[in-house]
């Protein structure tokens, strides 16, 4: 017919494959301001997790968040406003006290009140924020951009004249004025500050109106830049993604995400996104295997579950089931990974105990079990299995029973025998994998 | 000093609010591709959603789910393939004759023996997909795309030539050669398909990657782009959305995304998504306000928890807790919400019972128990609880217990009689939305 003639012929090579191990979901050659191999995370849960509806932290616990963040080697640790309450601003000066490898923030509102107290606490720098939308202007603080624009300039430099960190942050940026939001950062970076920050605080933003407005803003300033995502809308990942590659160096990140409503950007869940884009600098940068012990922490602090489906950690993150999944896992894993359980201590599940399966993961199975079955009986007996999977569930005994009496009904103990002299090759080739890398649940 | 210069004094003007009313989120005026208004949805709860760890569904649920999903109003609902089992081909064949509003389709490997059981089940179209990438052809299949090619051929007239839709798709299509994958969807969409599928199987893309892949394929195709996102990057609902933009018009989706390891693209959470780019369009085509119910529908049926975090139906997905954040949102609840809870049928929370509380969500709360205070009676109650809410953690009633002490100490009888000739405007402008919106934990 007609048709097979508008397929062009291809001539297979190896190269393709070659060109992968160039990692295409690195940094986009393009992206010549990107900084997805040279990123930093402030980790939030301490100051934006406070405001999480279940959070209740005493002085003990946030040491011991404090001390689990630094140990997992996040770059900032940011705490809730002194100016909050007597034991916010006690515990500001305890976690100061630690001595810790990450440096110490609290966030402020941006006037010269809370300026004086934050000063006094040891932190190694200062996070004022501003409402420049047109929403929050109104119906918050009520000033107009002049007007904020004078007390950025006082609070900054009076946070400057203590010789710490200053970072100003508009609120709601994407709701914001582009031309007063380029005039204020302008301004405070003439005077000076470590930092400006970008911040979606109704999580409204897209991955494309992000990478837009940083790639913009990295060209009115010369600082560093910060992005603060929500995750109203599900995109808080992807667009701290996508402020890095337009330049953004520095993301606010919660365990689990935990903050004002759904939060913001998780640590755990950037981290797979990350490792991904940037393999090497993630994992020499940040003790991976650490996520899951640090997110428990957190969600039994805040009682809450991990998420079913949490990048990474979520129970069924590493879990395969389909038969055509599970007969390439087992051949190779990265053919449906694309992160390794291993480099986050966890490891993988072939879900073989359902219909969908198939006899690539029960002839696995046979094996762990030891048994020994031919192709074709491995084939007979993976029916068997999905005719019961198509009545109720299955569990990993169900699957078991069916798989030993099938091996007694054609087996004898001669054929056990015949098994340690098996050298065929493609089955030990299907094998291999699945002894040294497959857990079954 | 002079660096107060540098800020260009502005003149403040309405017309930056009158602006958003046009909505800033929609559709980007260069995207002229974009089908951000002009969406559909393929759910995937019965195919994908079945790969699902937990996932076992009997007739009977699989039946119920699709007709909450019909009710809804997807555009499509794909099953899983009538060949992965007898009960499979079976419940495709009895949700074919339900008469939904919804196309019934199915899911099959590219493959003739597949296909002639798929057309005889009554579905309105058959969705085919084959592994393109190096991985899964040397891994999964086994084949050359010379090979892909062939079949597809065969199997796409096949089916069209039974009067049903056809829909062929790459796997991995992300870690596919550009050049191969623009062949075979060149090839296919010649022939003459419904849709070609972009799919991100292992969950690798990120958003700017999605566009420009859509935009590179939406240049060598006629038919409709579907894309199918999966989640371990974290990035499924902004992948969906970019490539919206980018010219894509279907979205596979399933509800809370489950599927395959930790799943695809959730329903619930791409609706957030697109309420806020698309209001109108996403309002009249979907009954928003049942995502709770079909959520908790999947979340029995599949034994988990929607996630504490999950867009809309998180339980804290609309609670407002630091003071700064209360305040704004009683006076308005656009300043920190970009969803509306009432679009869904959910409500809006004040969480006023903590130490980071401020005086006007205070003030609301002894409006509610019908006291009444000063402003600064309302200040000085409200020191008093976040001094013990640095203690412990306060539950409502802790709150409304020093309320209504501090209350008695203060007030009189006589000065509650006093409270229904109250008509101080500016406490009424801020009690009114709370009275009209703001609901109590």
């Amino acid at each position: 017919m007609s048709s097979n003639q508008d397929f062009q012929p291809v001539t297979e090579s190896a190269s393709s494959v070659t060109k992968f191990q160039q990692n295409p979901y690195g940094p986009n050659p393009a992206d010549y301001l990107s900084n997805v191999n040279n990123y930093q995370l402030i980790d939030s849960t301490l100051r934006e997790g406070e405001q999480f509806a279940n959070a209740f932290f005493d002085t003990e616990k946030k040491i011991e968040i404090a001390k689990a963040l630094d140990d997992f080697g996040v770059d900032y640790i940011e705490l809730t406003s002194p100016v909050a309450s007597e034991q916010s601003r006690r515990d500001c000066e305890a976690i100061c006290k630690l001595g810790l490898k990450a440096k110490i923030l609290t966030h402020i509102r941006c006037h010269m009140d809370d300026a004086r107290v934050a000063v006094e606490t040891g932190v190694d720098g200062v996070d004022v924020v501003i409402g420049t939308s047109k929403f929050l202007r109104q119906y918050s603080h009520g000033k107009d951009m002049n007007y904020i624009a004078k007390s950025a300039i006082e609070v900054i430099e009076f946070v400057k004249s203590k010789g710490i960190e200053i970072r100003f942050s508009s609120e709601d940026s994407f709701r914001s004025d582009l031309v007063d939001l380029l005039n204020i950062y302008k301004t405070v970076d003439k005077i000076g500050v470590n930092r400006v920050g970008i911040a979606d605080t109704v999580g409204c933003a897209n991955p494309r109106q992000v990478y837009e407005l940083v790639r913009t803003l990295k060209s009115v300033v010369s600082c560093d830049i910060e992005c603060h995502f929500h995750n109203d809308t599900g995109c808080a990942i992807a667009n701290a993604y996508t402020a890095l590659e337009g330049g953004a160096r520095l993301i606010d990140v919660a365990v689990l995400g935990i903050g004002e409503r759904n939060g913001i950007t998780p640590l755990g869940g950037l981290m797979a996104r990350m490792i991904v884009a940037a393999p090497e600098y993630t994992k020499s940068k940040y003790k991976l295997h650490k996520i899951r012990d640090i997110e428990n922490l957190i969600a039994e602090a805040v009682e809450v579950n991990i998420p079913f489906n949490n990048p990474i950690t979520g129970f069924c993150a590493f879990t395969h089931k389909a038969g055509i999944h599970a007969k390439a896992i087992l051949a190779n894993p990265s053919t449906y990974e694309i992160l390794d359980p291993h480099d986050f201590g966890m490891k993988r599940y072939i879900h073989f105990a359902n219909r969908l399966t198939g006899w690539n993961a029960i002839k696995s199975r046979v094996d762990q079990l030891n048994l020994n079955l031919t192709d074709d009986q491995v084939k007979e007996v993976t029916a068997k299995i999905k005719k019961l999977g198509d009545i109720r569930p299955l569990n990993i005994d169900d699957v078991d029973s069916i798989i030993k009496d099938f091996h007694a009904e054609v087996s004898t103990p001669q054929l056990r025998a015949v098994r340690r002299d098996d050298n065929d090759v493609n089955d030990i080739d299907i094998q291999e994998p699945s002894n040294k890398k497959t857990k079954v649940e």
